[in-house]
């Protein structure tokens, strides 16, 4: 970036920090998303960390975070060094195209000729350096036009995230464009396989990086009353009645993600592109994922691994294998003889799940509902 | 009872209330042992269940419990009819022996003509009608002069009850005193079938009843030094200088079980008996035994059994089998996916075993206290 005039235009980072994380329950809750916790064993949390490593590519001045009215409060607190206006607060929950949207007509409106990133809060990245080498790189494929997404190098054939189907087989080695010929969704195993040996599908990791200008141009085309709308509230930004608009617009705009709103349309036009990166990238799903992303090399004889909060908090694991323990209320934790276990402690709810059924805690929550427990929630 | 007169001999109930339960930690913690907690589905303790299930036999005016210092108020405060005097305090615990003993001793010096039984304080009884029978039975077979003690008919091939083996086929119709040729220890699978088969071997429930000048007499037989010292302390109660002499002589008291000390050498003596027993016995010596005994009619199609405090904290359990849940903290306890599981979830201390392993939560206490963690014991 060294080598561009502002007229170049600048990076902008937007953060969406939406979703409850529901699969993590009950370590996340609605009024303490997974994004808001210090999930990986470092002090920051997930949304701090996002920030930080994006710190080499941007000031805080040119980063946004999209969020929720419950977490507001929280994420201006945890990023003190963001201006107070680069918080945007949704009204309610519109999905990341809406959020995404009203980010990009943000910064359009004072920047025209920005180039905005978008990161999701909640993901981890072991190697910043590399992070930022393909992003920069995406900052370029965006420049000459492309709407850039990352894709990340595939290490097994993981059937739990979606996939960019390449032009051609996609390393991480080269950090240039590669066309992006399809989205694909989340893949059974043998499709997944089939991905794997042909290399020329990459994890989509959900970030993407474009002038701005060229995204809401392609918003205008595919959705057009979301352009409207998003583009209205930022033009009233600042100006009397603008709470009025956001309440009356807000609720209008169309539920979608901003993959089938506007990169899979863009990507069947020809004009999505790629980075290959390979930078320890995870998308921490559930607690089965966050099992395998914390194992240590000293974990590796019993797959057992401990998030302990506070970091003293006694964990005594005895004959115990393959087990994920969260344990976070401060209390001592004991297990004997068990293996293939989700233990996640906290002070007003414990669960206990099947390593292999991660996925279905989002029932566990839905069953505490139906019973009207929703202060666990 | 009714046909006799004090000279035949009133009947004293004995209750040894000691050790902490190590095999139902965390719920049974040194401070407050299991006999003190509610385990059983009911309100009362299983101390309070033992003493009303003993009231039609005698009133509280004859009912001693012996317990260590730690539990003495609670035990008092538990048991709110019991005399003051009848809360026998141990300095220390010297086992079973040193306990019953010192009862005796006790009773017998206000009261040399009473029949005295021995019930422990932490065992469950369904059928409180059939108790009463059956130890009505055992107090005629005393008042002839045996030693007796309760058997169980055994209702399958138990490993970890010890076993009474009879002069002749023992069954709970006749209630009649049965001669008892042998105490056994806790026999393997193998053994314990061919017992079940033979029907001559019944369950050692730990319950005895006899003159108490016919119980001292054996511990001055078998363990003179034993007796000398519980009938000084007896002596010497209520007298200046008790609390000295109870100070020098209790610890020097041998360590060991009235079974050991005292019935094994009776029976060889041919001074033992037993009525065979049916009224629902079980010793809830570990979870794995509280999962089966409290394992409802309703609860057949899961194997899960709940024993919430307060009733109404709230357990979800979803595609879980054969899990035991004691829920003790108030917190919501959840499980998704998970079967043959113990989960015990305490104020300060959970503890997630798997079923089989119940009887080693010993070890999990003893890695906790080599950690120094001792406030969790």
């Amino acid at each position: 970036m060294a080598g561009h005039t502002p007229a170049d235009g600048a990076f902008y980072a937007v953060i969406p920090a939406g979703g409850s994380g529901t699969r993590l329950w009950p370590l996340s809750r609605s009024g303490n998303p997974k994004f808001l916790h210090a999930l990986t064993g470092t002090s920051d949390s997930l949304l701090q960390a996002t920030a930080a490593r994006l710190l080499p590519l941007c000031p805080p001045e040119r980063m946004y975070v999209v969020t929720g009215t419950a977490h507001a409060a929280a994420v201006a607190r945890q990023l003190p060094e963001l201006p107070d206006a680069n918080v945007l607060v949704e009204p309610s929950p519109r999905d990341s195209c809406a959020a995404i949207g009203l980010a990009a007509a943000m910064i359009a409106r004072s920047d025209p000729e920005a180039i905005m990133g978008s990161f999701a809060a909640d993901h981890l990245v072991r190697d910043r350096e590399a992070f930022v080498r393909t992003i920069s790189a995406a900052i370029e494929g965006a420049r000459d036009g492309w709407l850039m997404t990352v894709g990340i190098t595939p290490t097994r054939p993981d059937t739990g995230y979606g996939y960019l189907q390449c032009s051609q087989v996609a390393t991480a080695t080269k950090m240039e464009p590669v066309k992006v010929v399809e989205f694909k969704e989340k893949p059974t195993a043998e499709v997944a396989e089939a991905y794997l040996a042909s290399g020329k599908y990459l994890w989509n990791a959900g970030m993407f990086v474009w002038r701005v200008q060229a995204f809401l141009e392609e918003l205008r085309r595919q959705q057009p009353a979301l352009y409207d709308g998003v583009t209205a509230i930022a033009a009233a930004y600042g100006e009397p009645g603008y709470d009025d608009l956001l309440a009356e617009v807000w609720p209008t705009l169309t539920k979608i993600s901003v993959d089938h709103a506007v990169m899979e349309g863009a990507a069947d036009a020809g004009k999505v592109a790629t980075i290959p990166g390979d930078f320890g990238w995870a998308d921490i799903g559930d607690f089965d994922t966050l099992g395998e992303i914390l194992l240590t090399p000293e974990g590796q004889a019993t797959g057992n691994v401990v998030v302990a909060e506070p970091k003293e908090a006694p964990v005594v694991l005895m004959d115990t294998k393959r087990t994920t323990v969260v344990a976070h209320s401060g209390r001592l934790v004991s297990a004997l003889g068990v293996h293939d276990l989700i233990v996640v402690d906290t002070p007003d709810a414990l669960l206990i799940c099947a390593r292999g059924r991660a996925q279905e805690i989002k029932s566990v929550v839905d069953r505490i509902k139906s019973l009207g427990e929703d202060r666990y929630l």
